[in-house]
């Protein structure tokens, strides 16, 4: 195995573990969790789950509950951590929005950021070898919440046919409109914002591209980044008559964890599902 | 209401909240999370769950999942933090277990602790009160984890008639012969045995003395303070022959929350059905 196991935790009858491995895209070790319900070798399909901002390999894993709801399926679930880390790269650890924590998932081009935040080419090249390599997974959905459920999106989007299902909690939809997006964009990107709308789930969508799976995006009303970070209004109109889309407001649920906790069955179920289980 | 909310998240259709108040056995401001599955005036019934060592208000309801089992019901959960906080008493914070963080839930007797350290009276009377007067709660069962899980055995044992039923996970069980138990009740109470005997679940049932409820306990046989901190061994003899106690021995699993959320389904429905939910 190209990874190493650092922690295990029996859960649910299965393992909840937090490795550790070398990452040709990042240049960097990485660290990630993952769920595995059943002896490594039965596994068969895996979720991925991107983190949010401040977010690393833990959060999930420890408080989103999905674990009993894999429980008793050959599906595990894989949380990567959120950036590289300790680079010392000037600015990584100012902002809780930019650097260490908040990679928004590009591939950085602009110096100091593009010899290490490769964070598209590690989930969609590091991460997917080492689901197909090192646990024999055939199959792959993905989801995420904000920034993640951003990073989610637009992989989703751009590698057509590698994920059976994407979906997302409180996604940043509109990163080129977002403050967030704004600042991590240009700041990875440079100042072409013809290259920011590479990672911008509205914009693709506005210019033609469509998924080639099911997407389901549950979003809290009471969101207290809704208006201003999430860019739901002009992504909704874009996608109006698109039939593969589904989105669930709710109503009183705000942007954390026990938002995400009250609905990651359904996430779970809809991928087990589009998985084929 | 005598509280004050601090936080307020929408949870699988109810609220989990943070909230202060004073308290009188303590002589401070105290906190505790809370898990309402309906509205607070539909409330009728109510677990109480005891963290354990280094814990606060946050961990039990952010880790164990409870909140899924409890949705649809009118059976709320509520956290109290584990001690009192931020006294500067000589040696509070100096240890994981010992002062802040680590009460054992009894009253010391021992300055300077004396004076704050009535965790025992916190419980089973501003929490109790609490519940009864602000939550119109009508009925309690309690449960815990490790020191929690003895603190809800002790209080259980001692306070008959008080609960409907008495759970935990990985409790110390026998405290008077276990370090973390020793160095806590000789530092909370002196150094007479005879009083910590007060606080020791084994010792209690050895004496004669029994629940007035059924038991509900779960321990995981990889947990890494199984045998030299939780006294299992002695208990079993104990408590061979007693038919309202039930010993769950897990394989596998550890002393963590990943085991917490394993289980805490089972005993959540444990003591629904014991308050006749």
């Amino acid at each position: 195995m190209n990874f190493e196991i650092l922690k295990r935790y029996k859960t649910f009858g299965g393992e909840t573990v937090f490795c550790e491995h070398e990452s040709k895209s990042t240049k960097t070790k990485m660290k990630f969790s993952a769920f595995l319900p059943c002896d490594i070798s039965k596994v068969d399909s895996a979720i991925i789950w991107l983190s949010g901002l401040t977010c690393n390999e833990e959060n999930f894993i420890t408080k989103a509950g999905a674990q009993k709801y894999l429980a008793g399926t050959t599906t595990m679930v894989i949380c990567p951590d959120t950036s590289p880390r300790g680079l010392d790269l000037e600015g990584e650890d100012n902002d809780y929005d930019f650097g260490s924590g908040a990679s928004f998932y590009v591939n950085a081009t602009r110096a100091p950021y593009d010899k290490n935040y490769q964070m598209y080419d590690y989930i969609t090249k590091d991460i997917v070898s080492l689901l197909k390599d090192s646990f024999k997974v055939n199959k792959m959905s993905i989801s995420g919440h904000s920034m993640g459920g951003h990073g989610a999106l637009v992989i989703g989007l751009r590698e057509k046919g590698m994920f059976e299902s994407v979906s997302a909690f409180s996604p940043v939809l509109n990163p080129v409109k977002s403050p967030w997006g704004q600042k991590a964009l240009s700041g990875y990107l440079g100042d072409d914002e013809g290259e920011w709308e590479k990672y911008d789930t509205t914009e693709m969508l506005a210019q033609g591209k469509s998924f080639s799976s099911k997407v389901l995006i549950d979003q809290g009303l009471a969101d207290e980044f809704l208006a201003e970070q999430l860019g739901m209004e002009r992504f909704l109109d874009i996608t109006e008559h698109d039939e593969s889309i589904t989105v669930n407001k709710r109503d009183g649920y705000d942007h954390s964890y026990y938002f995400i906790s009250s609905f990651i069955g359904d996430h779970v179920g809809f991928h087990l599902g589009e998985l084929g289980k």
